[in-house]
């Protein structure tokens, strides 16, 4: 049984996550479907847990520091983004591109790290960055390498159109995901964002599951030509192999859930 | 009223991010002290809203994905941080040492923002990370300028020992205190970290209050040789004045919840 006002509290974070930067109790009550008292109790609570804060002049609530420290002590306590610093680091040296690792959260892919370009100019970083699965290399790798009933439930949700060459069809998607799991690694050729290439491929922990995956993202003029293609794929793989072995995972790991 | 099973919802979180990686329920029952028939339903709950996650091996469970996105929404939702990020790249430049952007979270400063030094060595991005106020620059500035009710309260509390100059005298600090108001700006020295420096100067917005503070982080041999150290300090009380300027605060803000 699920209690009702945690996930109430929790769809006033999502909420105010989303819904712009500051609401007030009448918004979020309508948001949430709650009464208004209800909602300021449960408002009042957040604030005294430092989730929420209340702006002194407008009385309107916005989300608060303690996610924060939450959300670090999150990537802090994380075993796959903890083993894969390293790998990520040695990746973007030897392919002198970016390096992302991300777990799948929902039908989202989460990057959980992110290794900068070696040489280059600024670079933002994208850790938290919540990008839709079917859109990238990451997503694709994991999905492909994950549980069957994932997939059928990930091809049976919302395809998203990002760019003009994002996969819409789940046919489509489903014979590119075949393809990933018999050449061992993904490609995502500007579906995401226009002008970006990557190349993912999956991390296995000890208990023989996905937990997640490691890729290159760069500009689809240095990524997707060859011969680097073929050069980034070999050594994605190879990372993604290294950094399993770190978790525990088998020489072997199963395949889709087996 | 607050709504208790928030509160151990909450309780749940921090001791997931504080007491190790995977915590099993009666562990978790213990710690929150509620029977675990109780934190077994809120375990349940935080896991379908994606704040928590169980290991399907061992049956324990760490902090969720959710929290990152939530972190992440946090960042992207905070009006200083926006306002502060030209300003901190800016200092950055001008200084040729790291800008840090900080808030005050109940006894310890909360870094939103991390402008990198333009040139040097890797670095690690200190975005999320926690420090007493009283042992950095970015505490100090902010609890001078701050209303006088924080400053007793503060100074009342812990002072902790993070290194050999940390200040624990609440008579020492106070006078500090009363020369950062004096002067307009705050100086770390190696009081949170061996060999590192800081000065800082309070943020306002529009409504008089401070709400964050503004500095440079450096090696103390660079930042704090005169006259260098009296440059920084220029550039960093400037910086804040028009960091204010931009959130809407007015020519003179108040003092000390004036």
């Amino acid at each position: 049984m699920l209690v009702q006002s945690v996930r109430r509290a929790s769809a006033i974070l999502r909420t105010l996550a989303h819904g712009g930067p500051r609401l007030g109790v009448t918004e979020l009550a309508e948001q949430v479907g709650a009464a208004k008292p209800t909602v300021h109790a449960l408002l009042r609570t957040l604030e005294a847990e430092g989730l929420v804060e209340q702006d002194s002049e407008t009385g309107k609530y916005r989300l608060g520091a303690g996610l924060l420290m939450l959300g670090n002590a999150y990537l802090d306590t994380h075993e796959l983004r903890a083993r894969a610093l390293t790998w990520a680091d040695s990746l973007a040296k030897r392919s002198a591109e970016a390096v992302w690792v991300a777990v799948l959260n929902g039908d989202h892919v989460l990057v959980v790290h992110h290794a900068f370009r070696p040489e280059g100019a600024v670079q933002i970083l994208e850790v938290g960055a919540s990008i839709p699965w079917s859109t990238c290399a990451l997503g694709k790798a994991i999905v492909a390498f994950g549980p069957t009933a994932d997939r059928e439930r990930l091809l049976a949700g919302e395809l998203p159109v990002l760019t003009g060459t994002s996969i819409t069809d789940p046919v489509e998607l489903a014979t590119q995901l075949d393809q990933v799991a018999a050449t061992g690694y993904a490609v995502e050729d500007q579906e995401s964002t226009i002008g970006d290439a990557g190349v993912a491929a999956p991390v296995y922990d000890r208990s023989g599951h996905v937990v997640g995956a490691i890729g290159v993202v760069g500009p689809v003029e240095r990524v997707l030509v060859e011969p680097t293609r073929q050069e980034i794929a070999v050594m994605v793989r190879e990372t993604a192999r290294m950094l399993s072995r770190d978790l525990g995972a088998a020489r072997t790991p199963s395949r889709r859930g087996a």
